[in-house]
């Protein structure tokens, strides 16, 4: 049966009700329930990790008898797994439900199949309504269950000849102001900002987003702090808008994991060189963006250190998706190919 | 007096004959000689150091009696020193000649100021006459007039965190065949290739200029071996279609010096590291070349090395001209602003 109209409408609808629920570990997911004759019976959206999924947080609002025969319109494949709450699956079919719409396929591991269990139970399914609203509001969600782990962005910003400071250390500032507005905007967009003690304790960084006049973004970034030396009392991090968390980085996966659990989809990684080397060495980069200076500087301070690679045929070759003037500046994104050439 | 029809013609005239010269420690330089009524009475060019300047070839080919009220068109400001021949303003006004039309004002510090010369023995002086084709000519010439010596380019290919090699010294291929094909396209238009014994002996480069398919560029330049090691008779550069300087490289200028008497106006400084780091040190570069390969190596092997910047206000800042793709690279020109920053 093709979708109808209502239930365009009615999935138009569970993508608003989708945003009441918080973006994190869960994803955000809206449900609404239609009769027979197209009319709206109940409306559910999913709060967070632990509570009822959005389908069955609509059903709750319903006798048995006013479900049977219903059409649920949902934002994301019902799921097909019992997690800390059953399966939405079967709870669709025990309630009678003769028809699902969603919008997104469930690309999780454990959670995915629920529209080919339901059609295997004779429920009508439909799926891809308004897929690509759809998958813009999941948009990071997704990218976490395709990853199994958050998104990571590593930053540095280097002179051209891919140094990060002078040899005494100073720094401040090889690049300018559009330069570092732009890492502020991202790092808004970003749920975590690692760096290591090192950084921390050499430069004492905010670690805030904040706008070209210094006020804070909305939007904030978890800190997080990798190393095993103590953060000092007085350092900023500790007037940041939200706790840091520290760790001692001896297992990127498992931080990565635990980031994860506390819904953080994007982590962004700004250094110093020895915290983004690790995380190159350790495969766990989707995203590198550089901020080249045009400048020279030589000596010992590089902005990557040992990354791994003792012969060319080990190099971690990139795909270049954009060469961005910002100011004197350049910033270069690229992403790893994952294939080691040699050519 | 206005420029005439005739003298213009006779300005193209020159300019043709100018090319008849070697390029190389002189101008090459292209003189006519007209009557009052216009008419062509004698031609000249330079045929390179050590022999007469294009007016006086010219002027040779005449009788005193002949030469008297004439005007002379010339491609350079005739000049006023005596090198290893007299100066031709003298020359010129010793003939009788009336009037002097020429292209490009001689920017040189000792052979300049011939035109004022020539105003005040009386003589009809009309400058830039065709001035944009005489500077065209004259390009690398007037810009080693300018500099004081060779134009120096220094070259590097490096991953985008600044190595020019992986750990184990491992390096081809980094850059791809488009950013080779740039390499060879920039030494043939170079007069002189500069490499370190490092690079020599680790690489047995072959310092030719060739196309893509192996053949040599018709222009080859100058090989030129920096350092004390001795160049191993099997060596590839022995073979080079130019016979190879060799130098210790312990006084730059003065190498640059020599190879500027040896009529050479462009420098393409291909490395290694010390070699490229040395001439930046020592300021004396004017152009930047970086071959950005997408791909991150880390470890050791920097493509520049100390440049003996130890604070960030003596980086050496540069200005970008430009960013091109090509293939999967990035080349990156820059020249030095000649300016340390602290922003």
């Amino acid at each position: 049966m093709a979708t109808t109209d209502r239930e365009r409408e009615a999935m138009r609808r569970a993508l608003t009700l989708a945003r009441n629920g918080p973006r994190g570990l869960n994803p955000q997911v809206g449900a609404v329930l239609l009769s027979p004759a197209g009319d709206v019976l109940a409306e559910g959206w999913h709060r967070g990790a632990g509570t009822p999924h959005a389908e069955v947080d609509a059903l709750s609002q319903l006798t048995p008898e006013a479900v049977r025969g219903a059409t649920a319109v949902v934002t994301l494949e019902p799921c097909n797994h019992s997690g800390r709450t059953g399966p939405c699956a079967d709870a669709l079919i025990a309630a009678g439900v003769t028809r699902v719409v969603y919008a997104v396929t469930d690309p999780g591991r454990a959670s995915a199949g629920g529209g080919a269990h339901l059609r295997t139970a004779g429920v009508d399914v439909e799926s891809g309504v308004l897929e690509e609203e759809g998958r813009a509001l999941l948009n990071s969600w997704l990218t976490v269950q395709q990853l199994g782990r958050p998104h990571v962005t590593v930053k540095w910003a280097q002179s051209l000849d891919g140094r990060g400071a002078a040899d005494d250390g100073s720094s401040q500032w090889i690049t300018g102001p559009q330069a570092r507005a732009d890492v502020h905007a991202r790092r808004s967009a970003a749920d975590a900002i690692i760096v290591g003690t090192g950084t921390l304790l050499a430069d004492d960084p905010a670690l805030t987003a904040r706008q070209p006049d210094g006020s804070l973004y909305e939007r904030q970034p978890r800190p997080v702090i990798i190393g095993t030396r103590a953060t000092p009392q007085e350092a900023q991090v500790r007037r940041h808008p939200l706790p840091f968390i520290q760790d001692e980085g001896d297992d990127l996966p498992d931080l990565l994991d635990r980031l994860r659990e506390l819904g953080i989809h994007r982590v962004f990684i700004e250094g110093g060189p020895s915290v983004a080397s690790s995380f190159v060495r350790a495969n766990l980069v989707d995203e590198v963006l550089i901020y080249l200076a045009p400048t020279l500087l030589g000596g010992s301070r590089v902005a990557l250190a040992d990354i791994g690679v003792e012969t060319i045929a080990q190099q971690r070759r990139l795909a270049v998706s954009s060469v961005t003037s910002l100011g004197d500046d350049l910033l270069v994104l690229a992403h790893p190919t994952h294939t080691e050439q040699e050519n």
